[in-house]
């Protein structure tokens, strides 16, 4: 199930394009994820695009020039459109061609490197629209430490729920407020009830919320009917980015019972630009384990693959910038760190179980990982976690404190993958900003 | 907010097409409700049909002969593509403009006969597509009778929750499998635990039911962050079709906690292929009335126009046809009867509460209205009640009898609007059959 390391994984590997060699950067010749963008304020088509350092390859570009021959020019036509769906359609061969093309034109040396320089454009230039036309989005619950920390706020008596250890929890959410990074929304309003009012008011919500996620883009889908079996899974995933479920908290305990979550996320929901794919990824896959005592997967979410290297050992950390530490050109503050790899449930996981009942995913669809909380209170993924409620106030650096999120406050989601003896992959960033209500 | 009565409502007209004069036709020229189709097996385009009595205005032909001029063109050539989209993109003025113009070119009578005769297709030689490609779908529950009667077996101590009479209760569905009307589907498999095991096991559902709900088209749609407000909300509506939404009570019962349905809902939902507009349900609008002692929805969900005309008659029934019957020869048999006047919350308050926060519809989506339960049993629009949780069968005409469905179990909803004075408006019929669970 592991995509195999090959010779795109290679840390010596260096490219012609020098920003992509900096330590640090989150996109060397190694990591190579796709967006979808443009020039700023430019009345260009949208268009796929690779990153390199702090260049783009522009697909379109790569396309027209004819850099490529045979099923890697079909996959640089088909990313060059104004979504990557008719690229995420090709399939793993295609993607995996595509990437091996790409590294080996970016490497030093290369005897295409004139041809791709003409297709560069500074990453500094760019805007980014949504990498894709997402047919249906579904947000997960795969964090047993998020459960827990929420379920103790909802139902003190009855935190993790009988079924949480058996089920890969997930629910429908939005797609069409799915926005992407660097967009500001309003701050939604909703019906609010206090525990000792008699009748719900409605008003802008007081308890708006943060999510750190991870979307899972699916490539090929599945016909209705035709279940993906758990070794077949992973060849369906395109890649993945940063999520960031906006989550007004005041709605959703007043609406949630009995269907779920609601107005109280479909507001917005924010994610990166880039979209890592998971062949990159290949060199972070780590064992996926349940602690001793827990149940372990029924046979249908299990497999001798997915046990050996289920996990992915993602990195992540919220940033916080409020209004005034914009103002005095002081950067967001760290509030979380955590990782994917205390997920409960595996992206192969999720793919089977959501397809166990016949029930068909598209090329676009985007699975959310749900708020990745980590198992200490520093790596709780989102502010009614961190700040137990809002009984606790987070202090940021510059004297102000948080319990939810107030106007003006930006927050930033960062991912990367990083260690000894491989390259680092970034994600880049996930940016959001928190407008007044609307009167 | 009530569409008014114009002369297209006139029950006096006649068409020059003979079906659409018989007493007792889904179809008449007071209806004019729109699908997409092709001739059965052809390999024709797909493209938007009007029906009149047994017949379909080709949209597609009647863009192409020129019959119309002006708007009216402009809506018929939009109704010619695949999907209804763009004509429901057009918006309410256009919608009735191109109403307005057919019940004229149909009446008998009319100079346009002989252009509009030439691109009549029967009905009888039609297979049909899904109406508009569904961006998303959101399942709503107003239905307080449905809401009352399942919550008495999924929370014995707890039927009815505090939110029900203030928020109307809604969540998000999966858009990809919605099918349209005739197509069959394999029983879903899922995790299933029965209440004193231990462990959940992987198996097909054994209880396997119906929600009869109507569907709502969104025609045109909002920008996120802008609120549709109640007076503003009708004219975003398209119109409305009959709605099956599958439900595995035993994968349901399961799965639902915390985050609401998923995959007991998602492997099907069928809907019928006409889509009936607001416009000709006018002459069925009826007041919207709360119980006495309920609360009275707060001043966003509530308008002048909707206490006046909110609710909708609709007469609607759900037939069932074993395969025994059909091998006999035997039509369906009817299990339920309701009508929409009894919904707690009307079109008008889904599509406001659906935007108060912000949210975005876009044209083509899709609001369920829930299980449309009336306030007796035999008005119940769904097995689970119907058998009460599966303790008492429904007897059959042909002696068989059913808790829940078994394989061969074909479903038919019906619908239409009927009273003295008024053209009978009909939604045709929503079927679905149940095949075996994949092996």
């Amino acid at each position: 199930m592991t995509p195999l390391l090959n010779e795109t994984h290679d840390p010596a590997l260096r490219s012609w394009v020098a920003s992509a060699n900096r330590s640090g950067t989150d996109f060397p010749i190694q990591n190579l994820p796709f967006a979808v963008f443009r020039r700023r304020g430019s009345a260009e088509a949208w268009r796929g695009g690779v990153a390199i350092g702090e260049q783009i390859v522009d697909l379109a570009a790569v396309a027209q020039a004819g850099v490529f021959s045979g099923d890697v020019a079909q996959a640089a036509q088909a990313g060059a459109q104004d979504k990557l769906n008719a690229l995420m359609a090709l399939g793993q061969g295609a993607w995996s061609a595509l990437r091996l093309a790409l590294s080996r034109a970016l490497r030093e040396g290369s005897p295409q490197q004139a041809a791709l320089q003409a297709c560069l454009v500074p990453q500094a230039e760019a805007e980014y629209d949504l990498p894709a036309r997402i047919g249906d989005y579904t947000d997960f619950y795969t964090s047993v430490h998020h459960a827990t920390n929420i379920g103790k706020q909802f139902r003190p008596d009855n935190p993790l729920l009988p079924n949480y250890k058996w089920v890969p929890i997930g629910y429908h959410g939005r797609a069409s407020s799915i926005v992407v990074s660097g967009a500001a929304f309003h701050r939604p309003k909703g019906q609010l009830k206090k525990p000792d009012a008699e009748a719900p008011v409605l008003g802008a919500s007081q308890r708006l919320d943060i999510e750190l996620e991870l979307g899972v883009f699916i490539g090929t889908g599945n016909a209705l009917g035709d279940p993906i079996a758990i070794t077949e899974a992973e060849p369906h995933v395109f890649g993945i980015c940063l999520l960031n479920d906006w989550s007004a908290r005041d709605i959703q305990g007043w609406e949630y019972q009995p269907l779920g979550p609601f107005l109280s996320k479909n507001f917005a929901t924010s994610i990166s630009p880039w979209v890592v794919t998971l062949e990159a990824l290949a060199p972070y896959r780590t064992a996926f384990e349940r602690p001793a005592d827990d149940p372990q997967p029924l046979p249908y979410l299990d497999s001798p693959a997915n046990r050996a290297a289920g996990a992915i050992d993602i990195q992540l950390e919220v940033g916080l910038q409020t209004q005034a530490m914009r103002e005095a050109g002081l950067r967001d503050a760290r509030i979380s760190a955590t990782s994917y790899r205390h997920a409960y449930w595996t992206v192969a996981q999720m793919v089977t179980h959501h397809t166990v009942n016949g029930c068909n995913l598209q090329p676009g669809d985007l699975l959310g990982t749900g708020t990745l909380s980590g198992p200490t209170l520093d790596q709780a993924a989102a502010l009614i976690e961190l700040t137990l409620g809002g009984k606790q106030p987070l202090q940021l650096p510059n004297g102000e404190s948080r319990t939810f999120l107030l106007d003006g406050d930006a927050v930033v989601l960062r991912g990367w993958c990083e260690k000894a003896g491989a390259a680092r992959i970034g994600f880049g960033e996930c940016w959001g900003t928190v407008l007044p209500a609307r009167p």
